[in-house]
């Protein structure tokens, strides 16, 4: 029950009668990377069409939308971001025209960490910007690009471009896919009969029943046309840093993605976590749902019995007036109720994926106690987040992560619980190693428990000031 | 994950400032009882104020809806009805006016079982009816009574009435709650500071911090006013028969009603049922949400270790558009994915609450024959249901449930799993005595299983043609 | 520009393959004599379709609406009504079951005099009522009555009632017009092919192309169903007592009702006010729309040129909010202006139908007067209104009309015209027979300048009190 | 009745505390100007906030969204436009940032006559579009000058564009407003307390009660910030060309522009059109409501009596569907109706105010003759409309235009009319310069009648293919 939100998911396909309903299905799988706005830009007989709508999936793509979407090939997109930001011009896939009255669409996932020097730039040689997106820069440099082709003009942009980006490009007769060195965020290969997917998570592909072909590799850019699939890898090697957070909470555990099932990762977290951090407990319980998997492998390790002890409900509504007379914890108990059946009189070990805030963690440790925990033992399957993220990742400030100003014992005490006990880095990697043999924990970016940042960050300096510059 | 629905959620409060704000949690927290319509009526110096929408509780309780429903008194209800009576004008609760001018509002959980009977008679001595619901009879026989005092009207009506009935009335100055002497459907007394407050279930009290106080007894009208609560056992004991499927399927799993949790009461099933249901497996899995307790139960008794092996997908729309290039269980596929990693090889033991039409348990196990089970084990928390129930639930005529004409063999075969085995209703029963001492398994309604029903069928005949005569 | 609002307007066509889109076509037409909800039901094999919402016919009956109301026979019905009592459920036209599963639709235009005694009786008598209106009481009757055939249960109960009442009842094979004996609102019969038609005016008539064939009498009651039309007179003869008000200010002036053009009515009422209440001045102008007509008979007469004084903005908001700097007459402003080039420095006869409570004039004399208008002379239509209507026309109470408590005088020196002139009764009345020789004036009702109403007033009491017992 | 539409309307307000709703109120007197979106942008202590919607008005700017509108300044457009670019994105005002994140808000009334030509010259400089307007050309070229002032920078880029703009450009301390050198579209100044105003039209003063000061000259560009106002006059003298079509048709009647009131004028043609095209009739009817002025012109010159012979619905919905049994002239019948008591057995002399392709014509003269008109005599405020408009107004391509390729005898024979008279454009003139003997008439565009352009036409080719560049 992490607050930190993934910023965006992303869907093409190349080629198939079909591709406006097809992407709807696959955005519908990636929902959970982004429930503010989504977008689906197609291509059909050279022209482009568009619709983007704040909101869920679901409730954007109507048969009438998708009927106008005409053509067979497709992106889509779905966002999430901070409330400054969220005006539907800001949502993607980003559409402009450029020279010779060339139409070209692009969706993102990640994020440029020299964004606003590149603005900056940009702006003072007389270029002009519709939305606060560091999307829209890219655009800007392919346009402005002297080479002739479109992959030569977004390899020569994106050399200028730092940070995560895994990002899908439209023209009217083609889709380019291409993902950052590091590898940041994910992006996957598959087909559909003889039309080729790329999408954020491989879930869309199960539910499309296309096939699972490949990763598409960090620093690879590929281009789909009519004349198949062509791959190159123009950008210079810096090993891999993937986001080991899309483990650890963002991606859908029914995705394969950075080699492994995030479910089996994540269960190995858990197992990990109570080899580490054992308790002398009576039953394990999950902060649902994405405490779940690691829950599963606590009780499996410890050969504690795994219980039902918080049930979520999945009715959520738009806003809620808190009476008057104050009901504790009113927020979290929207989301979550404790049976106490299960829970009174037991000592209780908690599983849950992060502490971000340590509120809500706070509140489902006081839920417990009144509903009789005798103990209550927080167990987290990640470090200490103490580093704000800058590829991608909507978290807090550094100032705004307890982990970055508590010490382990003093969030023990803020949260109220008996005992707290974090996965150590060493453990997560090890276990991410032991899920697969293949993996090595080195290719994964540590940076919020660490701070040690794969690149310079450019435009670091204050996070929120860089907000404040670009939006309102 | 069973297919049939539960029709009603009821939910009042008496004598609170914030009435109509508290009602809209409870019915929040009763969703699960209703997604098709829901309303809400409150008495203020002696006017009632209504609203009622088609929708979810959160989509329609605005902050400025709230507002308009002035006083300190409320009753509320969600409502699910098949497609053809889904009139605004069918939803509750429903509101009049009377003798004297006096307005009565009511809000029912169940169905009259001799409703038609009961209609032709009132309609052939000249009333009319606005709604096709059986609620409306029990209104117009209040109006028709030449008692003076209101409960005792309300008694000379139910009197009149079978069936299953779990009531609130709202007047200007009062609240009677009523249950029907079988008590088939729950209903349960709580207390929010000085205000009394009766819901279907007790998890609404959870989310608004009201303490529990007890369940109302089958057969007992109680009138709250401003002189307090007074109760009365106005109708002939005929024993109690409650809603064994509330324990199965129906209720929140954190609700307590007929004397026991039912997460707890449904983890007995589980493990009941692998007592009876043993199976050579390597992993156990639940078809969720419904299914989870039972697995766990399962996978406790058993020592099979639990998998998630199905994820669902909380995010579902209006309506999706089939691709003309067939995905096979695409309804299904919707809602559930399985996770190759986990299933891939194994033999595996997969539970679910119950086998309705049995098109979807089919579903299911096709997709995890599709992501390489080697077994597959279906085990159900329940006995095979054969025959509509008339009390209440949603359930399809006789002819449509597979266990009313095929055996367990047949089943097993038509869904191709490679076994099947349903909990005995023997082992039902003993279960629910076995998770609370004091209850009686004979005190449960199990003719889904068994076509004993408690009464006489008065207007049985042909469900279906119920249906028509009283709608459209 | 009256402030006083038509209660309803109800069109019915029997026989049509297209009955619910001329049902439609046929309320927008009508769409002047109610803004507030619409509704139409229509019969198809044995049973009834309906659907009813707040708002404007054109937002209301899309595509997808009128394809589901199937059926060759549809009544329908647009409604105004009073704040209090704007909610759903007492819109029309009211279905209901009855007597052995039958249903009846209702669409009613007027008023009972005598619907708040009936409705007393009736609840006494133990009747349930679950709207406000009074046609719900017919209903009633119409249930209870132990007459075989439709059409004498009808006349029974419109016997017991008072008042005024142009209605429309659709059965699965039937359609019943029905007027009553003083003939209060219009009634027209037209036919389209070879189906009847019955409409509240003829201008509904034009837009679909249907020919008129006559005014339906008052007293009249007339039967269609597959064997053609039959015509009943089954009440006493009472003289009759049309509605002045429909050619002073309702009505389409392109509708032809009472045996005349409401239009050639209305500017005869000009040429009369110019006799009678002559003015020195430069130009006539119109306070539009409704005003247009008379000021046209004015300047005619008169020999006075016709001048666009004040333009009418046709596009109405939901809400405006009033500049804290306030703007004088802020509400009239947002519908009129005055254009300064005709009105400065001349001396002007403005013509408008009626005063009611007399702040609107007020506003717009000031409005002239700001413009540079040399003198202002006002001139009305039709008489002082001093008494409220109850027969089908929202008026405000005796007290709340300015004509009520203030001689001419008095009111002139109020909305400070310099001189303020109405048309006499006497004069009112000839001009309707001047414009129709075959018309008497006797046969209009004018008890809302006079007084005499045309039968006694049983629930009269306080025309407040009433509404407030039926309603909140 | 003209089927040709405006473009837009513009309204500016700088310094008011209230500036949001105010610039609402005028953008609803403008909104004839534009039906199809509306956008607000204010300026609050350094930060713009928008809001933009299709649809009108008052359904756009509730309460909350004027709330969210901060700051003392704003401006604010209602816009038309022609189907395929009716995106939201292409809805003004336009928003960008540009150098050292300054932003700038642009709202526009006219066209560009050189805009693709720009536009391809920045794009093959690497510039990108996100709009298909013309107005964003304008953006690119601030935002690239290497001025320093907004003033100039603004001068430098209008002095590449041809064609018609009267602009507003908002930024964080000032409103700066601007008009072509010719004056093709109107832009008035005006003052609300100490607080200066920009309005398209006059019309938008009278609602607030602002002061009318006086017109924006042609190539007039004024600065107002919280020093005051400066005006500047920084472009070539061409000479005045005001669009003749703002006095026939598209302005309100009671603004006031171009030196003088458009009722005024439009009456004045009326009389020109007796004097020149007199008809042996019995009566004067309009084309409401663009037709009345001129018909009461005509009608005063002449001595034939106005009647009242066509009626018009102002209430239009969204769509109807034309039932199948065919109805004659369904669209016009939807908006006009003829009043056969004022028709019948006479000869009709009916104005209108010009003839675009002439299908509307000949379906109101259909209308006439079906209630009975003896003789038809169609008469045009204005000479026959032969040349497309390039300066801002949305006509069809010359080869729709009726008159381009028919002569008069032509066009009376395809409407059916008795007989048809136009204005001469001599007249016309004429009559302009009469109603105000400081207007010369050699100061109007007359290039929709003469084809006479007053610039050479840059991107003219083919208006159509100019579309289809710039859009889909």
């Amino acid at each position: 029950m992490a607050k930190i939100r993934e910023e965006c998911g992303v869907f093409g396909i190349f080629g198939h009668p079909e591709a406006s309903n097809i992407t709807y299905l696959g955005l519908h799988a990636l929902q959970h990377r982004g429930q503010e706005s989504a977008g689906i830009v197609t291509s059909d007989d050279g022209l482009l069409y568009e619709h983007k709508e704040m909101g869920l999936v679901s409730d954007i793509f109507t048969e009438e939308v998708i009927t106008k979407l005409k053509g067979t090939n497709a992106i889509g997109h779905v966002r999430y971001s901070t409330a400054g930001m969220s005006h539907l011009k800001n949502s993607q896939p980003l559409v402009i025209n450029h020279s010779k009255g060339q139409q070209i669409a692009v969706a993102h996932n990640g994020n440029l960490t020299n964004a606003r020097t590149l603005r900056e730039e940009l702006e003072s040689e007389g270029s002009i910007f519709q939305t606060t997106t560091d999307t829209e820069v890219i655009l800007h440099f392919i346009a402005k690009s002297k080479e002739q082709s479109l992959e030569k003009r977004v390899i020569e942009s994106l050399l200028k471009c730092k940070g995560a980006y895994s990002l899908l490009f439209l023209t009217h007769d083609s889709i380019i896919a291409c993902r950052d060195p590091f590898g940041f965020r994910p992006l996957v290969l598959g087909k559909l009969g003889n039309s080729f997917i790329v999408s954020s998570e491989s879930c869309a592909f199960d539910l499309i029943e296309a096939d699972f072909i490949r990763e598409i590799e960090p620093g690879e850019l590929i281009i789909i046309n009519k004349d198949g699939l062509q791959s190159f890898m123009p950008f210079p090697n810096t090993g891999h840093k993937h986001c080991i957070f899309e483990h650890i909470y963002f991606a859908r555990p029914d995705s394969y993605l950075f080699g492994d099932n995030v479910y089996k990762v994540r269960k190995e977290f858990g197992k990990q976590l109570a080899i580490e951090q054992p308790a002398d407990a009576d039953i394990v319980i999950a902060v649902p749902d994405s405490g779940v998997p690691a829950a599963m492998g606590y009780s499996e390790q410890s050969g504690l019995p795994l219980e039902l002890g918080l049930l979520r409900s999945h009715y959520m509504g738009r806003t809620f007036i808190e009476p008057r007379q104050v009901i504790r914890n009113f927020g979290v108990k929207l989301k979550l109720n404790a049976i106490r059946s299960v829970i009174d009189g037991k000592r209780v070990v908690i599983v849950d994926d992060s502490i971000v805030r340590g509120t809500t963690s706070r509140k489902i440790v006081k839920m417990l106690q009144n509903v009789g925990a005798k103990e209550i033992h927080m167990r987290i399957s990640s470090p200490p987040m103490k580093f704000s993220c800058y590829y991608g990742v909507d978290t807090p400030n550094d100032g705004e992560l307890i982990a970055n100003s508590l010490s382990v014992d003093e969030i023990n005490k803020y949260i109220t619980s008996d005992t707290l006990g974090y996965l150590s880095l060493k453990g997560l990697l090890e276990a991410v190693e032991r899920s697969n043999k293949n993996t090595s924990g080195s290719n994964f970016c540590n940076a919020c428990f660490t701070g040690s940042y794969p690149e310079q960050l450019v435009d670091k300096a204050d996070k929120l000031q860089q907000l404040h510059l670009f939006d309102r």
